[in-house]
């Protein structure tokens, strides 16, 4: 190691999940929204206007935010947006964990949690879920520095109640509790109803699976306007300028148009529940995902197998080779035919296997 | 207090320059370009895909690193880029400066290092300037734990020779060693011919300056791959997809010509020419910019007033109420047409006073 190294943070790198690009393929393994955005967001891209790059885009961006603010009946200071809700969640762990006592987060939960925290140095404790991947809430009783958890829960799918939800918010009232709704808009409960009543409450969405705009990176969070205050007093002590002048125009295009976002979501709903009858005709078995992707585990024959067959034949889903989830394997629902072909070939496959 | 605010990291936040938008304003404050990005932006406007907005964004923003690559005649492991080079310097201080020591950085300098370093807890000391606000290369020869200026200086528009900076370099080998290099396509010599042989040095610049791009927030950092892959890798940990779809196809269209470029800043350094010698006419003094903006004291009239009757006729420049240099005004080279309105008005105003 040279001198100059002794000082760097090395980290263990999230490794993101694969973009292959290939034609012909079948992408169900990052969770992407199979329709494209609303159709406004055509107009919006023929709007942007090349003369006006040359200016810095509005740091508050008030295009974005009054448009969230009129969705969700909000005030806009109840509102934070970011890079992708990667970017907020980052944000929220910079500037709400830094307590002495670990962070508590499932033990299976989106994996970029333990990496932030990692990069952070903030310390933390997985709270195993029960044999059924649900959340015990009893689990979260105990002090701790901050608690995250995904509602639905990701890669499993499954959402908690409210009631649970708020149950754990009220033994937590002496931390920032995050809740991450990445896939709330497919069938679960938004806890964003109790930012009135929990102050420490933060509710974190996405424009990166409903809307459709996961190219964009625009990722958003609720909350009382003193816990935004603390969020973008940080924010603004990291990158004044995070939304750039496209997100702006193309995130509130994405938005205006409510019914193409209430007609998607529920195509993807209906494919999903299809889906998941074929998928028990077939031998699989799941948990209930209110998500916009199943994760699934077959009776018969190893995931890691389906996985190594499912590329051969350009379908990509995702496989997690770590502990309790490894025989898994999460798809994203994509559409009908798409979905079609993943369960052809699974049907053929089991078949020679049988 | 309440109980859940004593984990918040509190900060003074940095407050950005402020973006009027009001019409006929001359808009002087905040260093953008007054020409339009190049052409071929709006063919890359044109060219979005509403369908491909639905796809994550390719994490190793390939189509910029390799124009970049191209550009620079670099390898692409060379190359790191953010969301602004506000984004990559952030990553920078959050990456490399960890030590126990403070790092150094001039006490008259770009307004965001301190944020940083207040923001991540990083102890600093500023350097001062000498009288003629240039660095004092022997001040940063004691032992640091990083060292980070810009070339040419913001808010002074003064360059400092490459031999300077190769000196600073030759005495810290052993801290990373960032030059800030904003402003360095409108006179200065870049330290990038330097990178081969001092693996700890980062070199920064941006598309908001030069290429007219401050709404886009595309910046970059060169420097040996070892020290890219350091900066990589927390990025990773940190936000996996920084860079959105647009920002990636108009940053590579903005880089694409090289004749524009050229032609733009060449005007831009014959505009701030000609003004230097109006200005001093009038009896201003100012060091030698070699920014897009020029740093400017007047003799008999405070800089505050010039400030606030300038803007008054909805002319921005910045003013900065800090000590040494709260009777200066930092004022952007815009089009000749608005550098004579500026002029023309000053003209006036100090006959007036006379």
């Amino acid at each position: 190691m040279k001198a100059w190294e002794k000082n760097v943070r090395t980290v263990v790198p999230y490794v993101p999940g694969e973009q292959p690009n290939q034609i012909g393929m079948i992408k169900l393994n990052t969770n992407e929204n199979p329709y494209p955005p609303a159709p406004g967001v055509q107009e919006a891209i023929k709007s942007l206007d090349d003369k006006k790059m040359r200016l810095y885009p509005d740091p508050t961006a008030d295009l974005l935010v009054s448009e969230l603010a009129d969705f969700y009946h909000l005030d806009k200071d109840q509102i934070f947006v970011g890079v992708g809700s990667d970017d907020v969640l980052a944000m929220c762990f910079l500037t709400f964990f830094n307590s002495e006592r670990p962070i508590f987060f499932p033990d299976i939960t989106y994996s970029f949690y333990d990496v932030w925290a990692d990069v952070f140095r903030i310390p933390y404790e997985c709270q195993p879920l029960d044999e059924n991947f649900r959340i015990v809430k009893e689990d979260y009783y105990r002090a701790n520095g901050g608690v995250i958890f995904p509602n639905p829960n990701a890669p499993t799918g499954i959402a908690q109640d409210l009631s649970d939800i708020e149950d754990i918010l009220q033994h937590n009232q002496d931390v920032v509790v995050i809740v991450d709704e990445a896939y709330i808009d497919f069938g679960g409960h938004s806890a964003l109803e109790l930012i009135d009543r929990y102050e420490n409450l933060l509710v974190v969405q996405t424009f990166s699976k409903s809307r459709s705009l996961a190219g964009m990176r625009i990722g958003y969070a609720f909350g009382n306007k003193q816990l935004i205050k603390y969020l973008n007093d940080v924010k603004y002590s990291f990158n004044s300028y995070t939304m750039n002048y496209p997100s702006l125009v193309i995130g509130r295009a994405a938005l205006a148009d409510r019914a193409y976002f209430e007609e998607t979501r529920n195509k993807i709903i209906a494919t999903r529940e299809r889906v998941k009858k074929e998928l028990a005709g077939l031998g699989f078995t799941f948990g209930d995902s209110m998500a916009n992707f199943l994760f699934i585990t077959h009776e018969k024959v190893a995931a890691r197998e389906l996985f190594e067959a499912l590329k051969i034949k350009k379908i990509y889903v995702r496989y997690f080779n770590k502990p309790r989830i490894d025989n898994y394997l999460r798809v994203t629902i994509g559409t009908d035919e798409e979905m079609d072909a993943l369960l052809a070939f699974f049907r053929d496959y089991l078949k020679k296997k049988a």
